[in-house]
């Protein structure tokens, strides 16, 4: 093993050090409290899940899936998202009952990585699930806890937009007819690549009126009056289903008074397939990716053989954490140096400190090499060296 | 895919439901509270790491590796223990500055198992390591602070054992010469096999005294007298220093006030490897299985290029929880079911309550289809349903 190997890291795997650990768990107890305050209840589910149930089921790209054999020979993959495996636990134990259940979890995810310097191979989400009711209020809950959730973590400047992936494929199935079509079209979508979008448009055998109408659609971005606009575009009821949903949605945000936090975009779709209705994204100002997303998914528990509405939302902490510029005051550590006869002495001076809920390091003085060191590494630092004077014993 | 295979989880993979998670979580926020008190900062290793690497350098065997590919043919490992990716750490990053550094870090780690109905593959690890400081001090730190983190976490009856394997394999090898008779001996201390062990010495080409010195060894168990019992079966100097070492210890373990939670087994060995002195293991009263373990492993940083002691300690949290009785107290939860048009209403009353710590689940009627089962469910349940009244509004 070469000197520089013996360091090094997988493809995408990270430490976390200490400052940044603290940041992240003060922004994950401050999120997740939040959720519970609104009934959520956290679960864990394991890292490892068979890649016959959790594996196909999640929405993943399979060439992202970290994959090994156990001894049995079966497939096993690191889970790649935790909507999967809360769908196989709701559908095969907690949907019993024929009431609604709220899941929460704050859990690390996997995604192979293909190159250095890329994304993260294993990162943080925190999100929640609420399984079992397929009513708009439900996904309007989950629109507004997640701006109550980052609001909860220090996040102030954010805009969350919403579409509905039904809306989308109705309107492009209405014109285009085949799903081949609909599928070429809304990778565009996918990919945020409006002006391949266009092109591919006037590329397209139709009249131009559909071309323009397929144009149009592109424009509907910004406050609630673009619903409006959607309903003229629309020909058939499914689509208008959809809209509709949307308009009552709008009316839960208002009631919730968080409509300064959303913006509609109905050109909105997901790398998620398992998405069936209303989805939404949230960025923040100076990170490029989203921060979190979410959406309906009423077919995914289909798959562990209980069929069942749903509906939630996941929220990257390493990029929550990029948004809030990482700037958490960094916490007071003392350290006391001593010489072994005062150990005991040392000891009662710290366990007093620290019952006041300073970090107090107890240091023997003749475990540190370098002294100078030490001292520039604390916030105050106590030597109890030599005998101890009569008064202090 | 069959039905039943449908929910399957891999061998030793287990989920963590809402109750036993809050447990998991009170546990664990009260044990990393009291190590940051002590000046222990937290951090976070990837779940892979190389098998070159770190896997080598951890203690655990081979077979209970979960091994995978990466995309340019190098074996992974899902970490086996936490451990050696803090020994990686430390030797590259964090050593620079000739001090001591005290980390600690809470983890789940990963050791494959060959039948169903055993132990978890997958389990948490709270614990800590004290890394550059060779004094005896840190090792006595390390004890005083496991009982005192186990205290926090509310366990009352509980026993560290502690030994030296130093003094150990010193004391075989004087009677036994060869590293190969010494492994053969030390193997039945692993698995406790006191019978084996005594089988063992009667076949053995030795003189009766020696024979004698290896069984009255056994006794080396009980109060710090066993110290000085051991000094008496001891014939070289080597073996001598281990035994002032625990004199040491000992003495500061009077100092920490610490004696009543301490015993001496002087024929503790460990199944990691890596330990080169003073270690210890703690048993509950109630559960079959050491609770937490440590010790001094002056030897590992080398497998990462830095020469430096270092001692420290993993609890195991499943095992914490079952030796508590996880009778942890369940926290109330509300639901306030409304109807839509009282959805504001409803929103307020829930915000009022929130506010007040109470977890309130505010749950739309027309999600329900059992409303017995839902009232069940919540301690309180209010409705707000039908048409508001004037004096609400």
């Amino acid at each position: 093993m070469s000197r520089l190997f013996m360091f090094e890291k997988p493809l995408g795997m990270r430490d976390t050090l200490p400052d940044l650990y603290e940041m992240k768990n003060n922004a994950r107890t401050a999120m997740s409290s939040e959720m519970k305050r609104w009934g959520y209840q956290f679960i864990e589910t394991p890292a490892l899940e068979y890649y016959e149930t959790v594996g196909t089921a999640s929405a993943i790209l399979d060439q992202q899936l970290f994959k090994l054999l156990d001894h049995e020979g079966h497939t096993l993959v690191l889970r790649p998202d935790m909507t999967a495996p809360i769908a196989r636990i709701a559908a095969s134990k907690l949907l019993k009952d024929n009431m609604p259940i709220r899941l929460a979890y704050s859990a690390n995810v996997y995604r192979a990585q293909q190159r250095e310097g890329g994304r993260p191979a294993e990162f943080e989400q925190i999100g929640l699930e609420c399984i079992g009711d397929g009513t708009i209020s439900a996904d309007g809950e989950s629109i507004a806890l997640i701006i109550s959730t980052l609001k909860a973590a220090g996040l102030e400047d954010f805009q969350l937009s919403v579409g509905h992936i039904g809306f989308v494929r109705t309107f492009f199935r209405q014109i285009l007819g085949t799903e081949a079509r609909v599928n070429a079209l809304t990778r565009f979508l996918y990919e945020k690549n409006y002006v391949g979008y266009r092109m591919h448009v006037e590329s397209l055998a139709l009249s131009s009126i559909d071309k323009q109408r397929l144009l149009q659609f592109l424009k509907l971005r910004g406050g609630h009056e673009v619903i409006e606009e959607a309903f003229s575009l629309m020909e058939n009821d499914y689509g208008k289903v959809a809209l509709k949903e949307l308009q009552s949605l709008w009316g839960i945000i208002t009631d919730y008074e968080q409509e300064s936090a959303v913006k509609f975009d109905l050109t909105l779709v997901s790398h998620m397939s398992y998405y069936t209705g209303i989805l939404y994204e949230v960025y923040a100002g100076n990170v490029g990716f989203p921060i979190g997303s979410g959406g309906r998914y009423d077919l995914l528990l289909e798959k562990f053989g209980k069929s069942s509405s749903a509906t939630g939302f996941a929220i990257r902490i390493d990029r929550l954490l990029e948004s809030l510029g990482m700037n958490w005051p960094r916490e007071q550590a003392n350290c006391i140096v001593f010489s072994p006869e005062r150990r005991k002495e040392a000891y009662s001076l710290a366990q007093e400190q620290r019952k006041k809920g300073i970090k107090v390091v107890l240091q023997d003085i003749n475990g540190v090499q370098d002294i100078d060191a030490c001292s520039s590494h604390y916030d105050d630092i106590t030597f109890l060296v030599g005998k101890a004077k009569e008064a202090v014993k």
